[in-house]
Parts: structure tokens; sequence; C-alpha cells
């Protein structure tokens, strides 16, 4: 591995696929699994890094596609790098910017040398390759860095899919070959969209060329969570034990259990901060919606038990209060309490997976969490997909 | 003096008319000259309590017009009263909710009983009295209250100004008569608009009365600075000494020490948490916009030697990068600064009344602040006047 960087798997499940490990960055040790929230733009939407270390979080993803058009990389190399910009002193991921590519970038077009692209934000034309993407992701700075991929949509046809993974693998060699630092680990990416035999090809492909841990991309984009889960035991064996796995774009809470289920060390999704702006907030019982008339005059807090700084303080009265009356302290407020949910579920997880309780803490905790119901849940997920592109995502 | 409240008068400038106070309340001690952020909604915007301590905020001011309409009166005494309900353990001030009546309610009918008005949420149509007035504020439970008072635009024609004036006088006499609890302090209101002899005529009835406190109210219309302190200098010899004064919906940096220096112990405003969320920031050379080009890569804090969390944390450029993006911890940000600001001038204000050094101190910082140029000011303020009642304010 990379200097100051590595991985250890410390104890695996014995029921599971389950994983405890310890990842160590030039920032810091994280203990897996682990959720990664999103600052997409060098800002976890409404809290700030005093917010992120009272919630417990140890690492953050943040997007190359938006920071290379706002405030552009350079700017940011300017200013020491995406830690010291951001004012973040622990772990960061970058991802290549393949992915908003693909689904928020409006006319582009792509071919083996890389994709053609217009910004979502002013319409200027850009061309990303594999070594671009690299050269971006080092300017930046992150500790972990990602190869570029191409994304289809999830209900796109075999042969596109196909075409899509072959090309993934290319630019992965091109990736491999063209970084230049040494300090930051370069990760993989495992496509192959809902197909069992494109997903080996690419599981068996993207390890030969030997990375310093795996993703595993084009999954939470729409499809059912069947789909997700088979494409999941598909990949995971095929993956080397001593190296990180990573599963883009999820999750959920539920997802967040099923997936270390399967043997996923990483976590990343805006899911809990977006939803948490709408109101939005994760129970162990499952997600409710501050906004009810229910919350009225409730006096207590959103969620009984929890330590957040939301939940210690405030009722949730108060909360509804806030968000009735569009007060920007609502959306603080939510995103801290729906990021602690995740930060201790993420703790429980680690625990049980050290004790050896995962699975009966798994059924436990799913029999309890009342899951959005999947046509409700696929329904908003596609809209959502659908929706991104314009000015407010 | 009623239950747990006092104004104690520590020190006088011997060069002006500023006064070092001391204002005790059921819920803490505020060394005056003191400045009162606005929660208009049992908010103040984009922040939290934990920020308002961090600052050194030590009273807020809270709209009663807007807690009578969201979430209700009802709802915040249900829930233990206004402290309890924000979480903000320190003292508050509530206004009677006429100047919020006068200003941004539509469809407003006045007479000597009470003002008739639709609300600017729904429309639904309210009668506010005197008695009332007080009733709310009693069940809100703020440390200090405020008569209602009528308050007319700062163009008003003489007898339009005199009628109010004399009606303010009338309703002050009911608010008096009305009360019920002996823990929050009453102050009643000078009113009079720009006409010498009407302001006197006001202060002198009100003082006549007998109030814990008094306020100057229906100055910061949209009036000229020369005319507010000249309503300032007729009004504030015939207040009594010994009683705290608090100029109403002052200020910006400059007209709180101009205010300080005609012997005003309080002030409330908007305009630093308002101006904050549109990216004008204060600094002592005056108030500058961070979204302006120059601070694209400006590798150094908002303001040099500020003790605030944003400019010990974030650089400029990185501000500037939240605001271009519409960021919501922009908003915060912002927020903290501003107010940090405002709350290191009072603290440097009553440290010079202390040590006898106020002239020279108000002096200096006056030299040296770049006011916003006063017709600029006029239009933006009467703009704004003008907009309110607009969903967005």
């Amino acid at each position: 591995m990379v200097d100051g960087l590595s991985f250890r798997l410390v104890k695996s499940c014995p029921q599971t696929w389950g994983r405890l490990g310890e990842l160590t960055t030039p920032h810091g040790v994280v203990s897996t699994p682990c959720f990664m929230p999103v600052a997409s733009q060098a800002s976890v939407k409404a809290i700030a890094p005093d917010d992120l270390r009272s919630i417990g979080v140890d690492m953050l993803l943040s997007n190359t596609y938006h920071l290379y058009l706002r405030p552009g990389v350079d700017v940011v190399q300017k200013l020491g790098g995406l830690h010291r910009f951001m004012a973040w002193p622990g772990p960061i991921l970058t991802d290549s910017g393949g992915y908003q590519v693909f689904s928020l970038a409006p006319l582009r077009k792509v071919d083996d040398d890389g994709v053609l692209f217009r910004s979502h934000i002013d319409g200027s034309e850009h061309f990303l390759t594999p070594e671009r993407a690299i050269e971006l992701q080092e300017a930046l700075g992150a500790d972990i860095i990602m190869v570029l991929d191409e994304c289809p949509p999830h209900d796109a046809d075999i042969s596109h899919v196909e075409q899509a993974t072959q090309r993934t693998q290319r630019w992965a060699e091109r990736c491999q070959r063209s970084r230049r630092r040494q300090d930051q680990a370069l990760y993989g990416i495992v496509q192959g969209g809902a197909f069992s035999v494109l997903r080996q090809w690419s599981a068996r492909a993207v390890t030969d060329l030997g990375f310093d841990g795996y993703a595993i991309g084009g999954l939470s984009l729409g499809e059912t969570r069947e789909v997700m889960h088979s494409m999941l035991e598909v990949v995971v064996p095929l993956l080397p034990e001593d190296k990180p796995r990573y599963l883009m774009g999820v999750g959920s809470p539920e997802e967040l259990v099923e997936g270390v289920a399967r043997g996923i060390d990483m976590f990343d999704c805006a899911l809990p901060t977006r939803v948490a702006r709408n109101g939005a907030l994760f129970s162990r019982q499952g997600r409710f919606n501050i906004t009810n008339a229910r919350f009225k005059d409730l006096d207590m807090p959103i969620e009984t038990g929890c330590d957040c700084y939301t939940c210690k303080s405030f009722s949730a009265a108060y909360l509804h209060h806030l968000f009735r009356c569009q007060e920007l302290l609502a959306y603080r407020l939510a995103t801290i309490h729906n990021l602690r949910f995740i930060a201790r579920l993420m703790g429980d997880i680690r625990r049980s997976l050290d004790d050896g309780s995962f699975l009966s803490f798994k059924e436990s905790f799913l029999a309890a969490y009342h899951s959005t119901d999947e046509e409700v849940r696929l329904t908003q997920k596609r809209k959502w997909l659908r929706s991104r592109g314009q000015p407010s995502t």
C-alpha cells in the first residue's frame, strides 16, 4: 500500500459476510464499516466541521465534479487543498466526477478517450479523461481517490452496460498509470449493472489490476433492493479479503445494515442529509416527517434516547415550528439528528461485529425499522434522479 | 421594581451622555449598553443557542406578532414558555406586536379600542388590544415586555402622528392596568415621529405613568440620521436617570455608537443578521460583500483579528464559495461573524465607558468605519420596509 495508508481486517462475522476493520489514512484512522456524509461542494449541507465532530463523523466524501466547476480545483489547491479549504482535518474521499457527469451534466458525449459534457450551472463545455480525473483529485488532495468510471442508468440494456463496463476497465488502467502521488489511496470500481456475468467479469478484471481498495458502482440507481443484494452477492466473493470494499451511493439505514451483512466496509450517500432538509427524520422505528400535525405541540425530543444536540436541546414541537416557518435553523438541526442517527447505527454495527452479535442486531434492527414502502421508495428515487441537473440539486 | 428585575447605573461618561449599567433579570444579569439580536419566530435566523452563547450574546428579542400567528402563544405556553421552547436560558424581551401589525400585516383598522389586522401568512383576521398584548406577552413569559403602541410611518403628517402618540399613551395606561405578572418588567414607549413637540409631550406623559424602563419607538423607519439623532437629543433628557433606555430597531454599528453617545442602554435590530444572509459582512473598516470577486481566492479570514468561529476556521475564499453556491452553511457562518462583530463592539463600548475613554473610542471607530452612503442606506431601508409583508420576510 501507499504511504500512510493501510487497511486491517480486525474480525469477521461467523454468520454473515460482515467484517470489522480499520482504515488508516494520512488524516486519521477510521473504524469500518463506516458511513461517509456527502460534502458535494466542500460543505455537508447545512452543517459545519464543529457539528461533524460532535456528531462523530470520521470521514467525508466530496465531489470532484462540483469542486471542478466551483470554485475550481486551482482555487482549492491555492487555498492549501481540500482539507484546509473546508477546515475538515479528518479523512476525505473524492469521487472521480464520473457519476455526476453521467447523471447531472446535460449533453454529454462519451468515447474511449473520455467524456465531453456541459456544466449544469452555466452550460460551459468540459472534457474529462481518466488522466484528468486523477490530476484533479491529486490537486484536491483527498486521502482516497477514485478511478473514472462510466456509469450507465439502471435500465440500460446489456450491450450498453457491457460497453460501459469494458470502458470502465480500460479507464481504470489509465488512471492507475497516470497517478503520481503516493500519499493517496486509489480505488478501482466494479461496474456491470444488473448483469451477473458483467459484474463477475468486472470484479475479476479490476482486481487483476490491483488497487488499494474496491468500490462497487452503478447500484442504488433505481433498481430494486433484490437486484442490488444479488449483485453484491455476486461481486463481494470475488474481491480480495485484505482490501476495503466500498458500496457507492448507499444509503438508507436498512441498506447500510444489509450492505454490512454482504461484506461492505464503506458507504456514502446524500440521503440522510437530503431527506433531513425535507423534514424526514430517522428513528429506530423508521422515517417520519416532522411537519406532520401530530408534532405541533409534542413536548418530547425527536427520538427519545438520542444524544444529538438537537434531541438534547429541543422538542419535536420546536422542530415542527421551525420547519413550518422555513427557519434556516431547521435544516441544521434535522441534519445533525439524521447524521447522528447514522453514526450511532454504524457504532452499534461495529460493536455487534466485535462481540459476535451482528446477525441478531441486524434482525432486531430490521424488525423494528419500518422501511419506506419499496414502490414508494423506487418512485421517489427515480423522480429524484430525473430531477438532478436542475439548479437546485 | 418588580421581582428579580432591576437596573443599576454603574458609571456615566463625562463627555457624552453614554452610561455603563447593569440590568438584572430573572434569567441573568446583562451589562449595558447591550444589543439584542432578533429571534422573530423564536429563532435567531440561521443560528442556534449554542452559537449565541459562543458569540457572547446576552439577551434576545422575540416578536409577539410572529409567535402569536405561529406556532400560537398557547403552544409556546404548553411547551413551558418561550425560554424553554427555544432552549434559550438567558434574558428575553418581547415586543408587543404593535410594530409588526403596523408595518407587516395588511388591511389593518385602528381605533381607540385596538387594531384589527389580517395575518400576512394566511389572511386570517385578528384583533389586538392593549390588554391582549399584555396577556399574550405574559403567556410567552419573557423577562421584559412592552406596551402596545401605534407606530405611524416615518413620513406621516403631524396630525396623524399626534393622534397616534396620544393613542399610544392611552394604550400604555391600559397595558399598565392590565398586567398581572410581577416577574416581568414592563417598558413604556415614547412615540412622536419626527416632531420635537410630540416627542416631548410623549416622554413626559409616559414617564408620569412610571414604567420599569423606557423605549423610544418610531425611529429608524426611513428618516435621516440627523432626524433620529435630534429626536434622541429631545427625548433622552426627559427620561429618568435610574431606568434603562431602549432604542427600538437600531442598528448598524455606527448607529449603536451614536445611540450610546446619546444615552441609550439597550438596542435591538434585525440588520446584522439580515444583511449577513445577503453576504454583507462587518469589519472595523465598514461593511463589504463577500460575494465580490476579489474574495474568490483570498486566503485570509473575513476580518483579521476577529475571534469568531467563522474567522478562526475559514478563509474569505471559502465563505465566498459557500455564498456563490448558496450553501446553507454560508448563512450560519456569516450570521456568527456579524453578531460577534456587534458583541465585540458593545464590549469595547462598555470597556471605554468604564475607563473613561468612550469619546475617543467613538471618534476613532467612526473615523475608521466607512458607513454606507446615506442616500443608498435610505433607499435600501425604505425598499426593505415596503417589501415587508411578503412571505419571504
